[in-house]
């Protein structure tokens, strides 16, 4: 007689993109450069839907749920995950090593009793991955592991209908009813007792202390599983290991012949039937030896799925395309971020970075360079503040704007806004198209209410923001989002170019009102010299004369931005790097400057407590002549025209009428502080900042 | 009897877009910030189309010519031009004092006789403007100097064609040839004498030395001048400045009736006539007094215009619309750096940059921050050569590339074109999307083609640049264009990037083949040191290990830009700086580089040849942890594995063959160079530029 075998057809793996993502966020969020060993569920199904005739293990977006998802018709089965950091190192894993270890897991559940009372653990999976996070490709094989050489004479295949004892529809609606009672687990694998055709599981017949002397025969049963394969004459993968599992459980079954139900539903019209199911009559081959030796034998396991090319091999997925762009964008803009936290400065607060709201008044080349910059940094919140419009000298030099935004002329700020929407769709970008008014720029009666409301926004832009950044073009129009960023107590960083030179400092952060200690230098040893947060200058501190009509008669040069191209792009990002330095440091805008008296560097080590990134000196001076960079701190003055107590208690008490007054007439602000007659006494004093104005 | 009086309509100014153009070109290339009082022409017409009754001045594109425009129809006069630097000296202008002036060169040239033989000189024009060129707002007044309070009695007003003389069409068919072969000049006043009804000029019936006791009387010439006005009522504005003239040539004209012919042509059908020109009999007044005392009066000129408005002031004109948008582009992205030769650096070689081509290995962080400056500097032609494609992560820290780019997965170099054509149109951007081939990277039999096409590709790339950027983020990388970098003797500027750190450098040019001098450190004096630009190192030639395959067993974070956003800002923007000052260096890429061995500063003062822009260092290394900058300098090495002789001979021998025998293993390098038995003798070598290879 020509034996003839059950054949098994093996699970196809279908992943869904939704895991993907899934993989994506838990990399990036939780295992980050760990390679974990995740438990994840997979869901196959026995309901034949005349569609798929192979049997496939499906991964989604609720793989990675801590409890069993529930899903009609779906069987979870439990499986693990695992995301290699490299392609080299999924490559090089030990295929056929990882194959034995999970092929024992399933003996170990078997031995252990604990697939005896969860008979789902015979079907287990394994995914090996690498996820090229910046490229959104997948590299994965699956692995199904199920015993090997254990032989099934295939002696008949019978229509469960066709079968006596099932031949009333009856009896099958029955059957059908208990088997959807059963748990998910339980569905998995159970038996029906031939002599009252009622589903058992397994535990309710066998038992870990009964199983050499058992006393079952081979006919008081069917043997059941839920069969993913949909074939009429194959059977799915599960039932090898069902088998290992009954010869383990019931050690005379071997040699034995058994009937087998693979179990499978179809609907017919609003109807559940389980009448395609088949019966498997086979026999168990009886020559495999000691199941303990068997088990541990060196290629007695095997699963591991072939690829598309039918090779035993990785599958590729490139999921470009197929991922929700947005979410992908957002994980690929943070990915720079993390892995900067998980590989070198493992206390980086990025909640910070994204939670701080930053207000930009000037939206030219620093102004572009900055919001750049900020985003890179993973901030979301930036607001623009600028009055001009898009011209055509500014796409070379700017940033954020294109040849099409200066034929349309558009705003700077809406431009900006629009702009960095196209570069990161998630960023929260506003733009207020408005001039901040300005000290000497008298302000008409016509416009005197617009002043107000433009003074209103700008107050409530700068309560709402947490860094200002001042990235005009002229000194007076740093002028009043000085002095809010002082009466608000924020951290205000300012950045001003001269033609080859650029100044990026931070202004002094302290509360207002408050006690109006007078400054002091403390010297903090090795040449060192430190100045608390509070005790900080501002922009005005180190400048006796009031911010006047600085754009009054200026010629030509000095309506443009006659600076080296360089110049905008490095202080823009040094503005940045400093106020992110400033936000990463335990005292934020508080943090003390260190500086040395000699022209030296400061070094770290000087310094007790640096940011996490490094120092946060007062201000930074460089010179492209020179390619050099120098870091001068200075203290606050105590008749600074914009952050001194007088200034800030006159805008306290008369509030816009002040501001009406100053802009007006800048000449008030050196009575009010009385710098005026300072003034008068040195005859040759020159603006340290004069030449360093004409920015854009 | 009631008085009347002839009336006078003043010309209306009509500018087209066209001289604007102009305007900002000659402004742009020719005056800079030199307010020059230029010489423009201006026309009018005394054809009468029936479109327009208001006198028209028009000024174009022509107005600035050297000769006199021609234009059938159309009568040139001459005009002056003044384009003040700012809004401030354009109202602050002394109107009074200009109209007085030209009213007086006027009189000048009817006094010295310039205008009796050049007529049109009684017709002026003046016209004080103010371009605000990054804009395209042009404010302007003209001015059309004319005598005031000569007052003409109007007796009457005849049709030519109505008064007894000219009433037979011959007659004024003859009058009008005679006319029509004036020239522009003599068009504008001429005399028909009534005796013969022929036309005279001016100068063939006055003279300067008969004006006391000349012949003529009022009634034996018609006084004609072209006149464009055409109203049947109203004179136009020249006529007052030919009643001087007049009165100046012939005294005894005062107080006597004259004839005066307001010339005007018409066209009907095919024909040209001037049957529409008008006699005005006027009577001019007495009570005038001496002349010369009567036009040096204070308010004895006139001739401001109104505006829209019809109050005297400045019109104002918008020109973003309606100009050239390309040619403004060019113009406004130039206008950057022309300020910055007139004001800063007199002897700044913009031709210099506009001609050098750069060549970019690289369009990441780097590559982009890098074309992006080179733009605003003024090159021209940039070429990038990348592989890789736009993804995900890219656009937030990439400055070229949008969520658009990220989501096609275009190819970054095809992408960085496209969007640089988008900042600016007329940048000459080529893309080549290919992988520079790798020492270290072995090239299979199938892709040797590929191979030896690609390194042609460069080859070609690289002898036709003038300056070569190394962005890349691998060692191996840069190898290739380092080799044939200095086999061609090109700028090489080379830029990588750690977390917080940047190294900028530029490879030292030399002659090869050439003497195979050693390179020797010379003493400058005040703890100076000079290296000349021949001897000055490569990106290799502090180092001693070949470029291996850097790229295998890359964990996760070094794929990435694990690097804070400031640092390729920082470096890129110092690398487009080193190089133009290399480039506006007198010696070029063979300029020596000055350092002091202590950590101190070079001060330019303490060298004696840097470039129009300053110091042209070695290299620069900055530390944002500290935000300071140092500037070492190396010599060559002459066993480098990429710059020194024995490498370049082999190239030069072996070509292609020995680059792929490099490619295939880069351990030959280390052979060929002699280094290997020098790497032996070093056991715990760390490759200085190890740590900073992850830029991308
Ligand atoms: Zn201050
Ligand atoms: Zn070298």
């Amino acid at each position: 007689m020509n034996e003839k075998f059950l054949e098994f057809v093996p699970y196809s793996s279908v992943i869904n993109p939704s895991f993907w993502s899934k993989v994506v966020q838990i990399k990036l969020d939780v295992d980050k450069l760990h390679e974990c060993y995740r438990p994840i569920w997979g869901f196959f199904t026995n309901v034949d839907s005349n569609t798929y005739r192979t049997p496939l293990l499906e991964i989604d977006s609720t793989s990675f749920n801590l409890t069993c998802p529930e899903a009609v018709g779906s069987l979870y089965i439990k499986g693990h995950f695992v995301n290699k950091n490299t392609i080299e190192s999924f490559k090089e894993c030990d295929k056929a090593h990882i194959l034995h270890n999970e092929g024992l897991n399933i003996w170990k559940d078997i031995i252990s009793g604990a697939a005896l009372d969860n008979p789902s653990l015979l079907n287990k999976f394994f995914i090996l991955a690498f996820a090229e996070l910046k490229k959104y490709h997948f590299y994965y094989w699956c692995l199904y592991p199920c015993i090997s050489k254990l032989k099934l004479n295939l002696t008949s295949i019978t229509n469960l209908k066709d079968c006596g004892s099932f031949n009333e529809q009856e009896v099958l609606n029955r059957l059908l009813e208990d088997y959807l009672k059963l748990d998910n687990n339980q569905k998995q694998f159970f038996l029906i007792k031939r002599s009252d055709l009622k589903v058992q599981t397994l535990n309710s017949c066998f038992s870990i202390k009964t199983k050499e002397n058992i006393l079952i025969n081979e006919d008081d049963y069917f043997f059941c599983f839920s069969d993913p394969c949909m074939t009429d004459t194959y059977a799915g993968w599960p039932l090898r290991n069902y088998i290992l599992f009954l010869l383990y459980y019931c050690p005379k079954l071997a040699g034995k012949s058994v009937n087998v139900i693979s179990f499978r539903i179809h609907r017919q019209e609003s109807q559940t039937l389980c009448d395609n199911s088949i019966i498997f009559t086979v026999r168990i081959s009886n020559d495999i030896g000691p199941l303990e030796d068997f088990v541990n034998e060196k290629d007695s396991w095997i699963g591991w799925e072939r690829n598309e090319k039918g090779n035993f091999g990785p599958k590729f997925s490139n999921m470009r395309g197929s991922l929700d762009p947005v979410g992908l964008t957002q994980s690929s803009a943070e990915l720079n971020l993390k892995l900067m936290k998980w590989n070198l400065v493992p206390n980086l607060d990025l909640e910070r970075n994204h939670s701080t709201k930053c207000l930009l008044f000037g939206a030219g080349t620093l102004g572009c360079a900055v919001s750049r910059s900020l985003m890179s940094w993973g901030v979301k919140s930036i607001t623009l503040i600028d009055g001009g419009k898009v011209s055509f000298s500014n796409p070379v030099r700017q940033c954020l704007y294109t040849y099409e935004d200066s034929l349309k002329g558009i705003p700077k700020s809406v431009a900006a806004v629009k702009n960095l929407k196209e570069i990161y769709p998630l960023v929260d970008a506003h733009a207020f198209s408005l001039f901040v008014p300005m000290p000497g720029h008298p302000v008409g009666e016509s416009l005197l209410k617009q002043t107000l409301e433009t003074v209103k926004e700008v107050e409530k832009l700068v309560k709402e923001a947490d860094v200002i950044f001042l990235l005009t073009d002229s000194r007076e129009s740093r002028w009043l989002p000085t002095v809010l960023g002082s009466y608000y107590g924020k951290i205000v960083i300012n950045a001003a170019l001269g033609f080859d030179s650029y100044l990026v400092m931070r202004h002094g952060v302290r509360q207002f009102p408050g006690p109006d200690t007078i400054p002091v230098e403390e010297n903090h040893g090795n040449g060192v010299k430190r100045i608390s947060g509070e005790n900080l200058g501002c922009y005005f501190c180190n400048d006796v004369t009031a911010p006047g009509d600085s754009l009054h008669n200026r010629t030509l040069d000095q309506q443009c931005t006659i600076t080296r191209p360089g110049v905008s792009m490095i202080a823009g990002a040094l503005a940045v790097e400093l106020a992110i330095s400033v936000l990463q440091h335990k005292d934020g805008g508080r943090a003390a400057a260190y500086y040395k008296t000699e022209n030296v560097e400061v070094f770290s080590s000087d310094i007790p407590d640096e940011s996490l990134l490094g120092i946060v000196p007062h201000s930074i001076r460089g010179f492209l002549s020179t390619f050099s960079q120098v870091l001068p701190a200075t203290q606050r003055y105590k008749q600074c025209i914009a952050c001194s107590d007088v200034i800030l208690n006159e805008y306290k008490t008369r509030g816009f009428e002040f501001l009406m007054d100053i802009f007006n007439s800048s000449k008030l602000l050196e009575k009010i502080t009385g710098i005026e007659e300072i003034y008068k006494n040195i005859p040759e004093y020159q603006s340290i900042s004069s030449d360093e104005e004409f920015t854009d």
